[in-house]
């Protein structure tokens, strides 16, 4: 019998793409993104400050001994120098603010004293890039940022948002069918007779599916039939990517399932994998590459089997 | 300074519930159950044939000896036998089809075979019970089969389904409202200047309030101006259960974020945090129980603070 590796392996082998779409960025998070997605410009785009503080020239705090410099200006994030430092002088900055020509360090604010135009600074040795994230540091223009067939995490959003991607393109979801069959299954809000049971697993295979973002998800009942059976799969069968039946697998006089697949041209890849419950997993394939699944009808082992 | 399990316990002690609403079971998955589920009925709500085989009577076969009994009827599931199972006799019966009358077991078909109206068993030891799944074994009618405060899973809509829950009382989800500081930061879809960078931290936020499928999310920008914060992060609060502010909350001249917040009566459980990056992480609480998150204006920061 087929071991639940091997029927791994079988369905695997049967996967496909569902092709591709864009999506707004609000709308990709937990999809899987199917475009490499490249650095639009350096990151960072400028020679950025990382604290408040003076741009300054290193060179300047060479000799060891307390310095003072002119104060040229102040530099908010957003806004752009209109002065280089040369020598004697530097510019306030802020946090997020490009650094201005001229300037190759910032002092943070709390190692200095403002007095009139004339910065003091409290400390004597300044490096080079100090309190500077270079630009391109993180990435040059270009640089591949995010693999394809990635999961959209918020991380990947953020740097899809910061790269400008207002749209996405994600791998397109399959559409699913699933059809619960037995005489005594009945709807979620129809009145149940003793010897009913309303329809639950449905709502499992529902729920399986939505945790992977899979939402174009119809459900119908289908009555231990042959005929009706045969309408309802090949219904969907026109209309879906994949359909999942619960029910009528097993070899009992009602398990038409089986039968009535390969009737419809789907070609059985596996029957009866080597798990229990959920035994009588039935797999097959359409001719165009459509994937069916029939397992069985007992709540735990339609589960165990999805 | 606050440890990061201090924080934990500091926001946690402000959490408090945002009340539930009624939702149809399919948009219910994933969501946090709010009302106890109790068996409608007993669950299974009948003596279920568990097999394909004939419901019998288990004295018929304490002889030790080959038996052959006489066919009554078929009845498949969704059916009601209509005729008692009495000594001689049997009836045939598919999976999941009520046990009939009289009958207190279940001979599997593949044990027997059919000779016109006489079934004649080729095995001799039947056990009183066997291949019954019988009424209440799982639950019996008025027992608790799911607390409240449960997450809504695959396994717990199909116990929701079953018992007849077309909709399902689940915990509000809070409604929130991002704003992302810094005159350097535009918005996604707006042309981007040298010294400017797209705002990210609102997408990596909307992604992990995503995550607990909270979606009812507003982000909007906010210039480092005091006045223009304050009015923005006031209408927030009216509006929203929770605000997420995204830079200004360190020490520099425009980081406006903690005196607004105070400003607006918002009170401070905690600012700064020994983690890094995230450190400057502000947390506080209006009087009407609304949190309010500062989270520092790095985007690794924004994704650890949060």
């Amino acid at each position: 019998m087929t071991t639940v590796a091997e029927a791994q392996q079988f369905i695997l082998a049967h996967a496909r793409s569902f092709g591709t779409e864009s999506v707004p960025l609000a709308a990709a998070l937990g999809r899987v993104l199917a475009q490499p997605v490249i650095a639009d410009r350096d990151y960072p785009p400028f020679d950025r400050a990382t604290m408040d503080g003076y741009a300054v020239q290193s060179a300047d705090f060479q000799h060891n001994a307390e310095v003072s410099l002119r104060l040229l200006e102040r530099i908010h994030a957003g806004d752009t120098g209109t002065q280089i430092v040369e020598t004697g002088t530097c510019s306030k900055i802020m946090t997020g603010a490009p650094v201005p020509s001229g300037a190759d360090a910032v002092v943070r604010v709390e190692d200095t004293q403002l007095e009139g135009d004339q910065v003091r600074f409290t400390m004597t040795s300044v490096r080079g890039g100090q309190n500077i994230a270079r630009r391109g540091e993180d990435a040059h223009q270009n640089d591949l940022l995010l693999n394809d067939n990635l999961l959209i995490t918020p991380q990947a959003a953020s740097v899809l948002a910061v790269t400008g991607h207002a749209d996405v393109v994600v791998a397109r979801l399959p559409t699913v069918g699933i059809v619960s069959t037995g005489n005594e299954v009945i709807p979620l809000g129809a009145p149940v007779l003793p010897h009913q049971i309303r329809d639950s697993n449905a709502w499992a295979l529902r729920g399986f599916f939505a945790t992977c973002q899979i939402t174009d998800v119809t459900a119908t009942l289908a009555a231990d039939d042959k005929a009706a059976l045969r309408d309802t799969v090949a219904g969907l069968l026109e209309q879906k990517d994949i359909v999942v039946l619960s029910g009528g697998v097993s070899k009992g006089d009602a398990d038409y399932v089986p039968e009535v697949l390969q009737s419809l041209g789907v070609r059985q890849v596996f029957h009866r994998v080597r798990i229990k419950p959920g035994g009588p997993l039935w797999f097959g394939v359409t001719a165009g590459g459509k994937a069916v699944f029939g397992l069985p009808g007992n709540p735990v082992s339609v589960q165990v089997a999805c």
